[in-house]
């Protein structure tokens, strides 16, 4: 499945180079994954078998300046589940022309919320998750 | 007691008028507050005792734009106690000039944190909090 | 007129007390009167006319927590026109329920870029906001 | 030559899970590299040339999670000047203890504030950058 957000550029968003702040992207992506958990529901499923997500990388490249009043369409989708952690594909383009302005590979774990560890990604979780490559 | 902090603004602070933004002004100001906090002891105090402090309104003046490099210097005191609710007054001012950037009054309540109810500020918890005015 | 702009709180939007932080609550009321602004044409003619809008006072009462998941309704309209300042009421309310979780009363000048001073409201600007009052 | 930035996490860096929240650490870094440029004199010697630092990677590993009171000591050295780009590595220790919060890898090209291009990194350019690295 990819998902798409759209986050419009405001003055409060930008910095002295009048340019989006590079830790504001990380803001805008991570509204970006709580949309797509929010629309294939697991956010609910997670919560239910307590488990969390925690990012361990983030490895972020960026492209090109987004500037005051564009529109930006932050693109999510999974990209790869290994055996202990996963990937997440994020892409911000500025909507009405060709230029991507970020783009991102997030990895992250999931931690049980008791034990306060990462669990193996297999069994129901590892089919929860699989799903999100071949959609 | 009167407590000061000090914040270097920042290229990440700015925004489209390449001043220090509004709601950011927001973040020095909890920031000075969590430093006065810490230095009279009352962050364990209150941990202690299960109360939290919530604030129910901020009333605050932006009188002179801060800029890129700039040192800001943000004095934090108590300035009233009342039966239900405290208020504290904080200065923002531009170090080395006469200018203040922002002057603040930020009024809280304490919240037991197990009913989730603001208590009334008498007994001990008045005492602790008057020792503010007349340090 | 009044302009309604939608928020779903997401993680990052929380702090300690998992609340929406007290801070955040202005990028909220910023991103709704970008919103009203460009939604009338504002944004195209302040930029022509070489006026900026400067914020003076911002006065927010935090009424009810605001929490993970829900959606914030942020009202929008102008309250007042004086003679040297201008005023926006701005309510945020949580969708689905009765709460008002903030308001605040938003206080700006209109600044000439080019002198850096604030302008009176008369004549052309005068209209232009008076609009806003009787939409 | 390494630098050293102290910052004191505070309640309103942290987020749904009551750690630093993954955006927060960007600000950090860039408060660490903006401490760093100014206690080298670059931040004036950049200027005065007409020059800009345009992050072009983000690379940050999420180690171990800080919370409410910890302080951070940001570690800031450059790591590789190359024909075009340059590395500053940065690492976020938890004071008092073993644990690394966080550490990046912050790539950067040099903007020429004129023309919006980057410039090779050669000549006085490439022997101020060079410095950072021997000392």
């Amino acid at each position: 499945m990819q998902h798409k957000t759209l986050i419009k550029v405001r003055g409060y968003h930008l910095d002295i180079y009048q340019h989006v702040n590079n830790a504001r992207y990380l803001e805008f992506l991570e509204e970006a994954r709580w949309g797509y958990l929010e629309d294939s529901g697991d956010i609910e499923w997670f919560a239910k078998h307590g488990l969390a997500w925690v990012i361990v990388n983030i490895n972020i490249n960026y492209r090109v300046a987004a500037t005051m009043g564009q529109t930006l369409e932050v693109f999510t989708r999974f990209s790869k589940i290994g055996s202990k952690s996963a990937v997440v594909s994020q892409e911000v383009r500025i909507a009405g022309t060709e230029a991507v302005a970020a783009d991102a590979q997030v990895t992250f774990v999931c931690l049980d919320q008791k034990t306060g560890k990462a669990v193996p990604i297999e069994g129901e979780l590892r089919e929860r998750l699989s799903q999100h490559l071949s959609e």
